[in-house]
């Protein structure tokens, strides 16, 4: 039974994501798709638009096998950690190849310059250093270093490609036997804004404006079972998850705190919190207090990323207790079908990381410990008593069929 | 010009407020009455159902001269503590007289006890550990002790005779030159819940019931001025401002909220953090969050108190710093009519307090630095725009005349 691995957020499933899902079946053959998908918040720092479960749903009905949660301690980072989080679980989960989808498509390219960055790692880390202190943002300063140190056949500004990267060298540095694969994405860039006319492919930022703007008609670019999950959610609970729904909570959080507690918040950098205070105090919505703060070294990415670890309340020093060893510390099951049920069964016995359906097992561990947070705070929009159900579902639903 | 000082909380104003007034400056001969008024949050531990400046200017109107802040260290405290906080501010104005209600109506009596309490400190401070001991509240301790050192001619069950036995206490212990006064409250009881029928004066108590039930014919029970300037506050902000409303702030707080995190917080005691965060995750409104909270020990008064400090996040270390003299720090004024204008004019110079109209001179006093985080909290749960509105004006605004 050939295991494959997939690396998703799926907010929400989209078309180019069953192509993904298809694709990666026909091209690795694969008996169980297994995807790691981020639980509530992604890893550019959003909420996501909806809950864990209605995504897992989605997945499913999208020809995904098993669908297990990457939790928030590695699913809100920077791509590095992120891809250590996901790598180390589908690892455990003894997946044989890895599949992920990339706007260059040749897997011999991200090969070639993970190892160049394993090699050519002091030096490289040096200049990021040395391109950083210009106040330059991380991103920006990884991709000036890379090409100072010889490469010039993968372009990393691309979303895709650099995440695709850091699971490539991540599959490296944790002497994985799994092997890399990759998909050239067609149609749809990443980050664009509005749908397009003529496809059925259109990125998850515009399928989720579009929603936000309550329009409903998002059908022709989604599966069924997404566009009737979002629905019903919609319809049940009242909203979306986005960040301007979040702002109230995060202003008031921001208001009532002192400098100093802000300073313990992970990714958090001193100088900040002051900026921070100051700036939330003046703004009516996210948007402008993003616009507001930003700067050429903190890059929207970024600050989203801090403001959901304020509004998570997780610092420093939970993170790096959770990130001690890069590498996630169980497999929570939120979704599989026949056949990952049948896998799962497989593999339990033999498995490194214990497989958890009840959460209750891991209530003392310290990547639980953040996720509960943030699976709480997720929930603390919604009105009652949807909020205090929605708490609960979260500790008591058993993996989805 | 003789000034005479009232505690006040004006939670609205009303016709009993009105009357209170009235008698005060009968009684006392005042040319200038000043009142003291908790700024956001209340002695119970409650916001204020409309803003500090709402309420000031319904007491101008009520026939105050000069009103000014009880900064929320001491308007958000046992008895004891709000009463040194009042009476040290009406000090260092120079009232001669203070003037409160009591449900007892002679003020020797209160002069007797205070007396009492101030010569048999030690004897009455052990048989209240004592009671405590066995699990009672502070207040029933403090009754029961106040009983075995031999006292019987108060009532201090009732909340205003407590107050105000409090407030004699305050003035014997700062030495102060005022001498107290009281007047008996005739009518309403501070704590009823429904509106009379055959009576003009209501409890501010059922008052807020009355108008968070959305009825706003209150107008029998309330001057004008109360009457049209909740009404229009209610019109513009579209809400009272009440613990139901900010539950969502504080469920969200205490969810995400370490245990170690609650424990720093003012008045919390080692033990309750965890029955906290267990009972809020299921509670849907406040009421039953507190309904499931309350002890024998812990009074809802008390655990209002400190669910606002956890709403406000205000810290042990934060209150002690702030209370460390007993006694304020500065005279802000909220508003004066021309009596009241005259008068700060004639005092002004002599006070030992600085008189501060603008906040920008205060920005490094322990306790401002309280009263503004708790100015904050309360603004949160308007919608934008009308939020940082309204944090703008909290700083502002002029006192009002």
């Amino acid at each position: 039974m050939k295991a494959v691995g997939i690396v998703v957020e799926y907010n929400p499933f989209h078309n180019g994501h069953l192509y993904h899902v298809q694709q990666t079946r026909k091209k690795t053959k694969a008996d169980c798709i297994i995807a790691v998908m981020s639980s509530s918040f992604t890893q550019r720092g959003e909420p996501a638009i909806v809950p864990k479960w209605e995504r897992a749903r989605m997945a499913l009905a999208g020809g995904v096998d098993l669908v297990v949660e990457l939790p928030y301690p590695f699913a809100v980072q920077t791509a590095e950690s992120f891809a250590h989080g996901a790598i180390s679980i589908l690892d455990a989960l003894f997946c044989e190849q890895l599949c992920f989808g990339s706007e260059h498509g040749n897997i011999d390219a991200f090969i070639e310059i993970a190892q160049l960055l394993t090699n050519e790692k002091e030096q490289h880390d040096e200049k990021v250093k040395h391109y950083m202190k210009q106040g330059m943002s991380y991103a920006k300063a990884y991709a000036l270093a890379l090409n100072d140190i010889g490469h010039d056949i993968l372009d990393i500004s691309q979303p895709n490609n650099i995440l695709g990267l850091h699971y490539v060298k991540a599959i490296i540095e944790q002497q994985s036997k799994m092997t890399p694969e990759t998909i050239q994405r067609t149609v749809a860039h990443y980050h664009d804004k509005t749908l397009p006319v003529n496809e059925s492919i259109a990125s998850a930022t515009s399928i989720r404006r579009f929603l936000q703007s309550n329009h409903d008609d998002v059908v022709r670019y989604v599966p069924k079972t997404t566009y009737d999950t979002l629905q019903t959610y919609r319809h049940t609970y009242t909203t979306w998850h986005d960040w301007e729904t979040y702002f109230p909570l995060l202003k008031y959080r921001l208001l009532t705190m002192e400098p100093d507690d802000i300073r313990y918040i992970a990714e958090v950098e001193e100088g900040i919190e002051h900026r921070l205070k100051k700036a939330v105090a003046h703004a009516t919505s996210f948007h402008d207090f993003l616009s507001a703060i930003k700067t050429k070294r903190y890059t929207w990415t970024r600050l989203q990323r801090i403001c959901t670890h304020i509004l998570t309340n997780v610092t420093k020093k939970e993170m790096a207790k959770a990130l001690k060893n890069k590498r996630a510390t169980y497999i929570r099951l939120l979704a599989m079908n026949e056949i990952g049920r049948a896998y799962v069964r497989k593999v339990k016995k033999q498995t490194t990381l214990p497989i958890v359906t009840n959460v209750k097992h891991i209530q003392n561990d310290a990547v639980y410990h953040i996720e509960k947070k943030a699976a709480q705070a997720y929930m603390c929009i919604l009105p009652e008593p949807l909020r205090t159900e929605a708490l609960q579902r979260e500790y008591a639903t058993p993996p989805l069929r």
